[in-house]
């Protein structure tokens, strides 16, 4: 039956990650106001050479201006031990000089974006489309400019937690 | 540090499932050569209303030419006791009215794609755009405009197979 409950079940099917993205504006002057980090899941590669991937943001956030005023991004990946480092970034973050919610950060060499060494793993992204047609998130295809690997991890997955966003 | 075999381990933190995508030429006169099923696993979710997806398809292969062509695809999500059944798929895949590498196919009813009922569920999908850069894989942005959940399942994915594509 062709009904939103079993496009639901369908959808929900195709595995997720959980990423602390990270964002910054143009000009970082103030902080609290021009970097931020919130939680995001669809993430899929594009491309092994150069290595890119795209990400889906929010329409309706902050976040996806700062990312097309500033073409930048950054994706830490989430072990799955992680789920509560994940659950503060799901409301207004708080930035000081050192610390987003509380945590640890860097800005990123290569894009000044929020880098979260806390996590096992993360990348830094140029920005090189964006499409926005009738879908509720901004498609935001990017190259990987640089990484780092920490540490071995199992990624944090909406399997694991019990969150689902998709469907 | 930068190199190439820890990017690969970062960008393999992703998780995958594997599904059997399902194409078809614009005119569909010989089965054979105008309907094919290959394996594909870049894929996310980039908006709820309406609902749409992302897709990775490979730029050197014919399957691109007929999506870009016909504007159609199916996704069939494999159930995770499907490794064997994804597996028939790697290779040329022989078509008759019936069957694509000896497995049972409907055409779907709103595209006209392969639509294989042994997997557990499958979306049909619209083309809306189609973003073709450096990236070795096309990102093609699409509609899902009808679906069928036949059964619970646990998707099948790369953790499971072993198989890697990613990096």
């Amino acid at each position: 039956m062709m009904d939103e409950a079993s496009r639901k079940k369908v959808l929900r099917m195709v595995p997720y990650g959980l990423y602390l993205v990270g964002v910054r504006r143009r000009e970082v002057k103030d902080v609290a106001k021009d970097l931020n980090v919130f939680v995001g899941s669809w993430l899929t590669q594009v491309s092994f050479k150069p290595p890119m991937l795209v990400a889906g943001f929010r329409r309706d956030a902050h976040s996806l201006e700062m990312v097309k005023e500033s073409g930048v991004f950054t994706v830490n990946v989430l072990g799955s031990d992680q789920k509560d480092l994940a659950a503060r970034f799901f409301k207004d973050v708080p930035v000081t000089d050192k610390e987003m919610a509380g945590v640890p950060y860097v800005r990123g060499a290569h894009t000044g974006a929020p880098v979260l060494p806390d996590t096992p793993a993360h990348v830094e992204c140029e920005v090189v489309h964006v499409y926005e047609g009738e879908n509720d998130h901004a498609v935001v295809v990017a190259k990987v400019v640089a990484w780092e690997h920490r540490r071995e991890a199992k990624p944090l997955t909406h399997a694991e937690t019990g969150w689902h966003y998709a469907g």
